[in-house]
């Protein structure tokens, strides 16, 4: 090799060198289906199931281990999925997901694999399928489906955490058939209602090492832009660690495992979940928390599900507020539960409640002050003018992954360089609220990151 | 009171007490659903299951324990009730059973309360109702429809011998759920498809006091005409203690329990089931004994479900001869399993046989050398002319209980009286076959009985 080619040689090496070390970071990259499911921020989950019909409350144990005595209770004479989902899509919610089956082991689809369906029932001669009516009105309202397939949980069958109760031949045998059909269900929730944005598994779904069924490979045939959420081998998202809608601060996107549960258990309960809680900056897997509650959380109860007389048991517009900034301002989506009744309806009181909650969140964040985007270690935010400021909102460009791991937020007040706050994680979306303050420019300073620190928008609200 | 008095009321008391002897003996007396139920002689009993579309040999065994992988396999799709049914009224059957439910647990009717039911199939868009189908062919065809009720065995839902599996809260809260889902299919099935000859619950149904369902007062509440067979606490007939289509004789028509199992157990096991197969002369129900057997029970099979290439096993007509004498003419009757195939139609060469099979019995017991019927110790039968015969047939009326304990019938030849037959149990029917015998007249003595002898008929019979 001639001098000269070695020199040429040297420089080329050292501009690819330098390209990455700007523009590609040793940080885990997100799939197209999580930016999607962290851009949606707001996603709904609709709990229906038979013991809606019951007349009774809700023992989640009880329902677990006692068979509804007459499916037939399931008679939604007004279901409308329509007015659910509009609900959700005037509130801003991108993302909606429905409860295929839950714990009963019901399913409200027309199965060919599952008897136990809606075409057991009376009700529509038999013919109703909620899961497509529901992905319907996804469709029409501009919606991204999710359905959520609880096989863990079977009162019917008879399966009690994953498996047929017995060791004897019998039971492995309907363990086996039950593994079949579970498949053959994910099978036909996959391949029936179009591109989904999430399966979610309640409780997980055990792999076949752990002598489960194998709907892992069911989903990636046929859903191939999808979060999968989860089973032992592999979890696109985690559970933030509690049903509260908040995470704490941190609450890193990244985490150490490539599944949320099951396995390393004794690391995942330590502390009250905290790992789930907070991830980890190192961790190799992209799999960032959800926040999730239901509406109907408020003063003493906690239900997924529709019961009589819990409507003062929705959250007040003020609790919601606070559980969106320890959301989707900490890196996690918000997954609201909601319980359409047994007529078929969203209840009109949580309907109202929900349009309070969006129109809350446009009136806050719809209109900032100021709104910049910018690469590297300090970004500098110029306002038309000193002015009042109580909301800073930060976010990264994740599709490059999450680089920030400290950085300063700082307000140019008549006094000079004041600190609003000093973080550490941004991820998707960091939201911070503080007492109004009187600024004319603002500055993030990232003193640590993976790579170069890209930054999608910093902006900031003065909110009445 | 006066003397005259007195004199008239002890003259009319001796009256009372005098007709009492004479036609009323201590023996038990059958129900109208008895009479019919022995009257028809011929009953036929149609399998159809899951597994007959499996493509796989029937081991029952197994298939108790292992449910059907894919329900969906049920696709008669040249289904043809009139055709089974046309089949055995033609040979002379008439009353014609269908297995609502057999061991896997599938219900082959329109059930509201068991999702593992035509309601589930793809076939005929979830509308089919083949217990429907039948009762419609056995109305068209003159022919009393029966129902088969498995309970027992349930492999889809886990019952093994009445049981869930475990004693835990959950198998417990499931066998209750299960106890009212049988106690539901039985409602259905006694309320929806009309008068039934005969309900028979495979193996029995556990009564309440042995944890099972309650199946026998929802019989007595629809179903006040009607064989009840069986569970602890009432059977209308009994097995015949083989699945050989034959009793030995004597088989009494009463029984010393008013079930035929569950309970005493030792006794009714002693022997090969003697006492099944035996019954009681002294037995304080009336119970008689049914000869079942499969009409593919030929040279090594046994089977009551369609399996491919079974055609070979049909009894040949011989066989099925030797079977109606020691079954109907025994005293009991003839229960003839058919099979169906997968196309839903019986078997051509089966239909064949039992055209072959009803012919014979018309050809050999329609035309009678001579009949007479009596009451008393003694009954002549005297013959146009001396001539051959080769058969007799008696037959108590029964509607007034089994009264002949012990009885000789003897011919009347060129060199005197010749005993031909002695015996114990007539009942509703016995028919003995004997070597060519010229005779002018037959006598039926009957030295022992309970009350008068009631002889509804004593026929004899020249059969080439």
């Amino acid at each position: 090799m001639s001098k000269l080619l070695k020199v040429i040689t040297g420089i080329f090496i050292w501009t690819i060198c330098s390209v990455s070390a700007q523009n590609v970071a040793d940080v885990p990259i997100p799939t197209q289906a999580q930016l999607d499911w962290q851009s949606a921020e707001l996603v709904a989950v609709f709990h229906y199931d038979l013991h809606v019909f019951d007349g009774k409350d809700y023992n989640q144990w009880e329902n677990r281990i006692t068979p509804v005595a007459d499916y037939n209770i399931f008679n939604p004479t007004k279901l409308d999925t329509d007015q659910w989902v509009k609900a959700v899509a005037d509130a801003g919610f991108e993302i909606a997901i429905i409860t295929a089956t839950h714990e009963t082991g019901f399913a409200i689809y027309q199965s060919d694999v599952n008897p136990y369906s809606m075409k057991a029932l009376k009700w529509r001669d038999g013919k109703g399928d909620i899961v497509r009516d529901f992905v319907e009105s996804c469709h029409k309202y501009g919606v991204k489906p999710g359905i959520y397939i609880g096989i863990r949980w079977n009162s019917f069958y008879g399966i009690f955490d994953f498996m047929v109760n017995g060791d004897n031949q019998f039971a492995k045998n309907r363990q086996q058939y039950y593994n079949r059909m579970a498949e053959g269900m994910v099978e036909e929730l996959m391949s029936r209602y179009g591109d989904l944005a999430i399966v979610w598994f309640d409780g997980g779904a055990h792999g076949p090492e752990l002598g489960g069924p194998d709907v892992l490979s069911v989903f990636e045939k046929y859903q191939s832009d999808c979060i999968f959420y989860h089973n032992s081998q592999r979890a696109d998202i985690r559970w933030g660690g509690s049903e509260t809608g908040t995470v704490p601060y941190p609450s890193w996107g990244t985490y150490p495992f490539p599944y949320s549960h099951s396995t390393n258990q004794e690391v995942v309960l330590a502390n009250d979940f905290q790992l789930l809680k907070e991830g980890d900056p190192d961790g190799e897997y992209y799999m960032p928390a959800m926040s999730d509650a239901p509406l109907r959380g408020y003063n003493g109860r906690h239900e997924w599900f529709w019961v009589a007389g819990d409507e003062e048991h929705i959250f007040p517009l003020e609790n919601l507020m606070n559980m969106y900034y320890k959301s989707v301002g900490r890196n996690t989506s918000l997954i609201l539960g909601l319980t359409p009744d047994p007529d078929g309806l969203l209840p009109e009181p949580d309907v109202k409640r929900l349009k309070e909650f969006g129109e809350e969140i446009k009136r806050r964040f719809s209109d900032p002050v100021a709104s910049v985007s910018g690469r590297g270690k300090e970004i500098k935010l110029r306002l038309p003018r000193r002015q009042l400021i109580n909301h800073v909102v930060i976010q990264e460009n994740i599709a490059e992954g999450e680089r920030v791991r400290e950085f300063i937020i700082e307000g140019n007040t008549a006094d000079g360089w004041q600190v609003i706050f000093e973080g550490s994680c941004i991820g998707h979306k960091f939201i911070h609220r503080f007492d109004n303050m009187q600024v004319d420019e603002v500055r993030l300073r990232i003193p640590e990151s993976r790579g170069e620190p890209q930054i999608k928008t910093l902006e900031v609200f003065n909110v009445n």
